[in-house]
């Protein structure tokens, strides 16, 4: 347990600080880094690890050692090309115990300006909120893995053990960014992610899968429209076979251990569609980009087949259907999810750190969405620790983040790394 | 009637021309000339046109004067502005009567070119049919109309009576091509438009509007969907309630006089969709293009105003659209239907010409379809044919038109011109 004196000097250089912090991650936030797009943002991010004076690493994916991971989310023409960053601390005495502190770049899109208060890449602060996509998720607590070190630098010190700062790609569509840093070779002995989650620690997640149905028929004029054979009719018909498979999976959450008391834990989002060319020619086409979630413990690939079950079975009764097969493409997530195992030492530390920084216990909650720390937990076999900042609306419009909650969360994470890795004094 | 010796002499003079007439339709096809692309093609009919002798006119539309017109389909952004083409034969004496022969150069998008045996915009023949998108609807009719009056020219004839030679866009998404020539004061005592009624004269048609609907919502994470929240699920609401007008609008089908016996004659169209931005975002948006045909006699804003009360109706007792009013655009047709009126003297003649050309009486139909006859029909209240060769796939993929009956179809518009407009020996 940290001493108290320490602990408050660590929790005022984080405020000391804090003002170039929000700088910061303003800076990240005016980055337009949705996917494929996060070229200049990673090398921004290895400028200024650089000039911390981390040792650096600068890596791209690895598609075949991908591939062969069951993990791996499916590549697609829109995967993203961008490298992955590592920024290497390592200190003169390994005293204490290794730590990951990892975060991506990658935003989701934005969606129509006009939705927007503000240009969703203006980083505007309103109150206590920092607005813009990807300021929430995950660019504050991006900012805030570094922030963390740099409070200890403050006031001379420095992590006594090995620490990876890992910037990441590829989190919101497959996972791969996190993956390739394990496939890269990197270990510790805990890992932090610093996602939204509301100041709570995630016990556990859902895997996420996604898939493209797309239906083609044969197309007509209008005046000759038969009843079934408009491929948009078609794709709705489809979602209701899905939907109809997705409350299956929610009906079975009695068995799941972690989920049995949430409502509504497994979610199919249909997500995008697109189909048709004219108003005035009989739609031959669609194509639906769906996400589904399973629960922990659920293998991705046997998952996978009962989505194609679901929609073969379906199919083969469907008028059009039967005779105009859909094809079904995994095309992203292809993960597991991940339960955190109680007990843990990495946990007792954090729920400390949280009480330094908060004034409360550290609470604990179970979330249906993707994580990176599935990688960590599953493959790395460490303590996974997700837990970060308050917002609302990531993946909507006017995404935004709490300053007072960054700011304390940041301080959490550096009482964190001073009691986990232990600190020595500065230097090299 | 026509003289039976000047009738076979002016049949084989279109058989002599045919593999001209062929040559000339497959440089049609070769256009892309999809909405708002035709401009290439309207220039290569000009300068065809004028080397033929006609005198020429060549205008835009005049979006003042079609604003103020009931008939007119909203312009929009996609709204084509390529030139109308008329070419214009005067004879010496206006002895017959006379006619407007008209056609249109846009064709509705080919869709994914994978879907094609061959290229859509490369005509191929392959045994009787030539293949392409815009071929049957209506190049071929265009081309026909032309050569009709060379296979005349052949024998050292023309028309005795004043004859436009009409070539309009935006046929397949306002009708504001033919509405123009006739806001541009172009008349005539008959009508002929060559569209591919499979041989037979069309009787009556539908009227057609054009609407978009584009629904919006608050998106989220897909973590924290709620029911109903999904814009595209919200989508496929409003479209089962357009579903509940298009089966009230085909009940009234006993009090419309030529379309009682119709299984369906009104169809309701969902042409295209378009809606959310990522596989894990619940969507936000959705828009959805359809198209609606309404009864000859009703008319087109009191057609749309049922429209907007349904989706008004509709909206309010929906969780999520009650809180998020679609909007509702009309971006094209905004057209009534017409009949044709038994026992005019051009039918008569039409029948003539068709029977001797195909050696049987002349069949009439009604189609769910839009035309641009309703433009001569309605407001030049002449007798407007629509009557044209046999084609399959208009709008679908690998669209088609026999070439055989191109010919056949030639030799009745030729025959019907010869008649109508009596013939002079060529010369100014």
């Amino acid at each position: 347990m940290l001493d108290a004196v320490l602990a408050e000097k660590i929790k005022a250089s984080v405020t000391a600080g804090f003002a170039e912090q929000i700088a910061y991650t303003q800076e990240l936030v005016r980055f337009p880094s949705t996917r494929g797009n996060e070229h200049a943002i990673q090398d921004f991010v290895f400028q200024t690890f650089r000039a911390r004076g981390f040792a650096m690493e600068r890596f791209d994916m690895d598609r075949e050692a991908l591939a062969r991971h069951p993990g791996a989310g499916r590549f697609s023409d829109a995967h993203s090309t961008a490298p992955l960053v590592v920024g290497i601390h390592r200190p003169r005495a390994e005293v204490g115990r290794s730590l990951i502190l990892q975060a991506h770049v990658d935003v989701v899109p934005p969606g129509p300006s006009d939705m927007w208060t503000h240009p969703p890449f203006d980083p505007v602060i309103v109150g206590d909120w920092l607005y813009g996509r990807g300021g929430c998720d995950m660019k504050a607590g991006h900012a805030a893995n570094l922030y963390a070190l740099d409070a200890l630098r403050r006031i001379g010190l420095q992590p006594a053990a090995t620490v990876y700062l890992q910037s990441v790609v590829e989190e919101e569509s497959t996972g791969n960014g996190a993956l390739m840093t394990h496939l890269r070779g990197y270990r510790a002995e805990a890992a932090l992610i610093p996602e939204p989650e509301n100041e709570k620690l995630v016990r556990a997640n859902v895997g996420v899968l996604w898939f493209q149905v797309e239906v083609r028929g044969h197309p007509t004029h209008v005046s000759a429209m038969g009843a079934g054979a408009n491929a948009i009719d078609a794709a709705y018909r489809l979602i209701g076979a899905l939907r109809r498979l997705e409350a299956q999976w929610n009906e079975e959450k009695a068995e799941r251990p972690h989920f049995r008391d949430e409502a509504h834990p497994i979610n199919l989002n249909v997500g995008r569609i697109e189909g048709g060319d004219w108003a005035s020619s009989v739609p031959a086409w669609c194509r639906v980009d769906f996400r589904i979630s399973i629960y922990p413990g659920v293998d991705a690939a046997s998952a996978a087949q009962q989505v194609e079950n679901a929609i073969a079975a379906f199919s083969r009764n469907d008028g059009f259907l039967a005779n105009n097969p859909p094809r079904v493409t995994f095309n992203g997530f292809f993960a597991e999810g991940y339960a955190l195992t109680e007990g843990s030492e990495a946990e007792r530390r954090l729920g400390e750190a949280h009480r330094l920084a908060f004034g409360k216990p550290l609470e604990t909650f179970v979330t249906p969405a993707y994580l990176d720390a599935r990688v960590y937990a599953l493959y790395d076999k460490i303590p996974a620790l997700c837990y970060g900042p308050l917002g609302h609306d990531l993946h909507g419009y006017d995404e935004r983040v709490s300053l007072k909650s960054v700011e304390k969360v940041t301080q959490a994470i550096a009482l964190f790394i001073a009691d986990w890795c232990a600190v020595e004094p500065l230097g090299s």
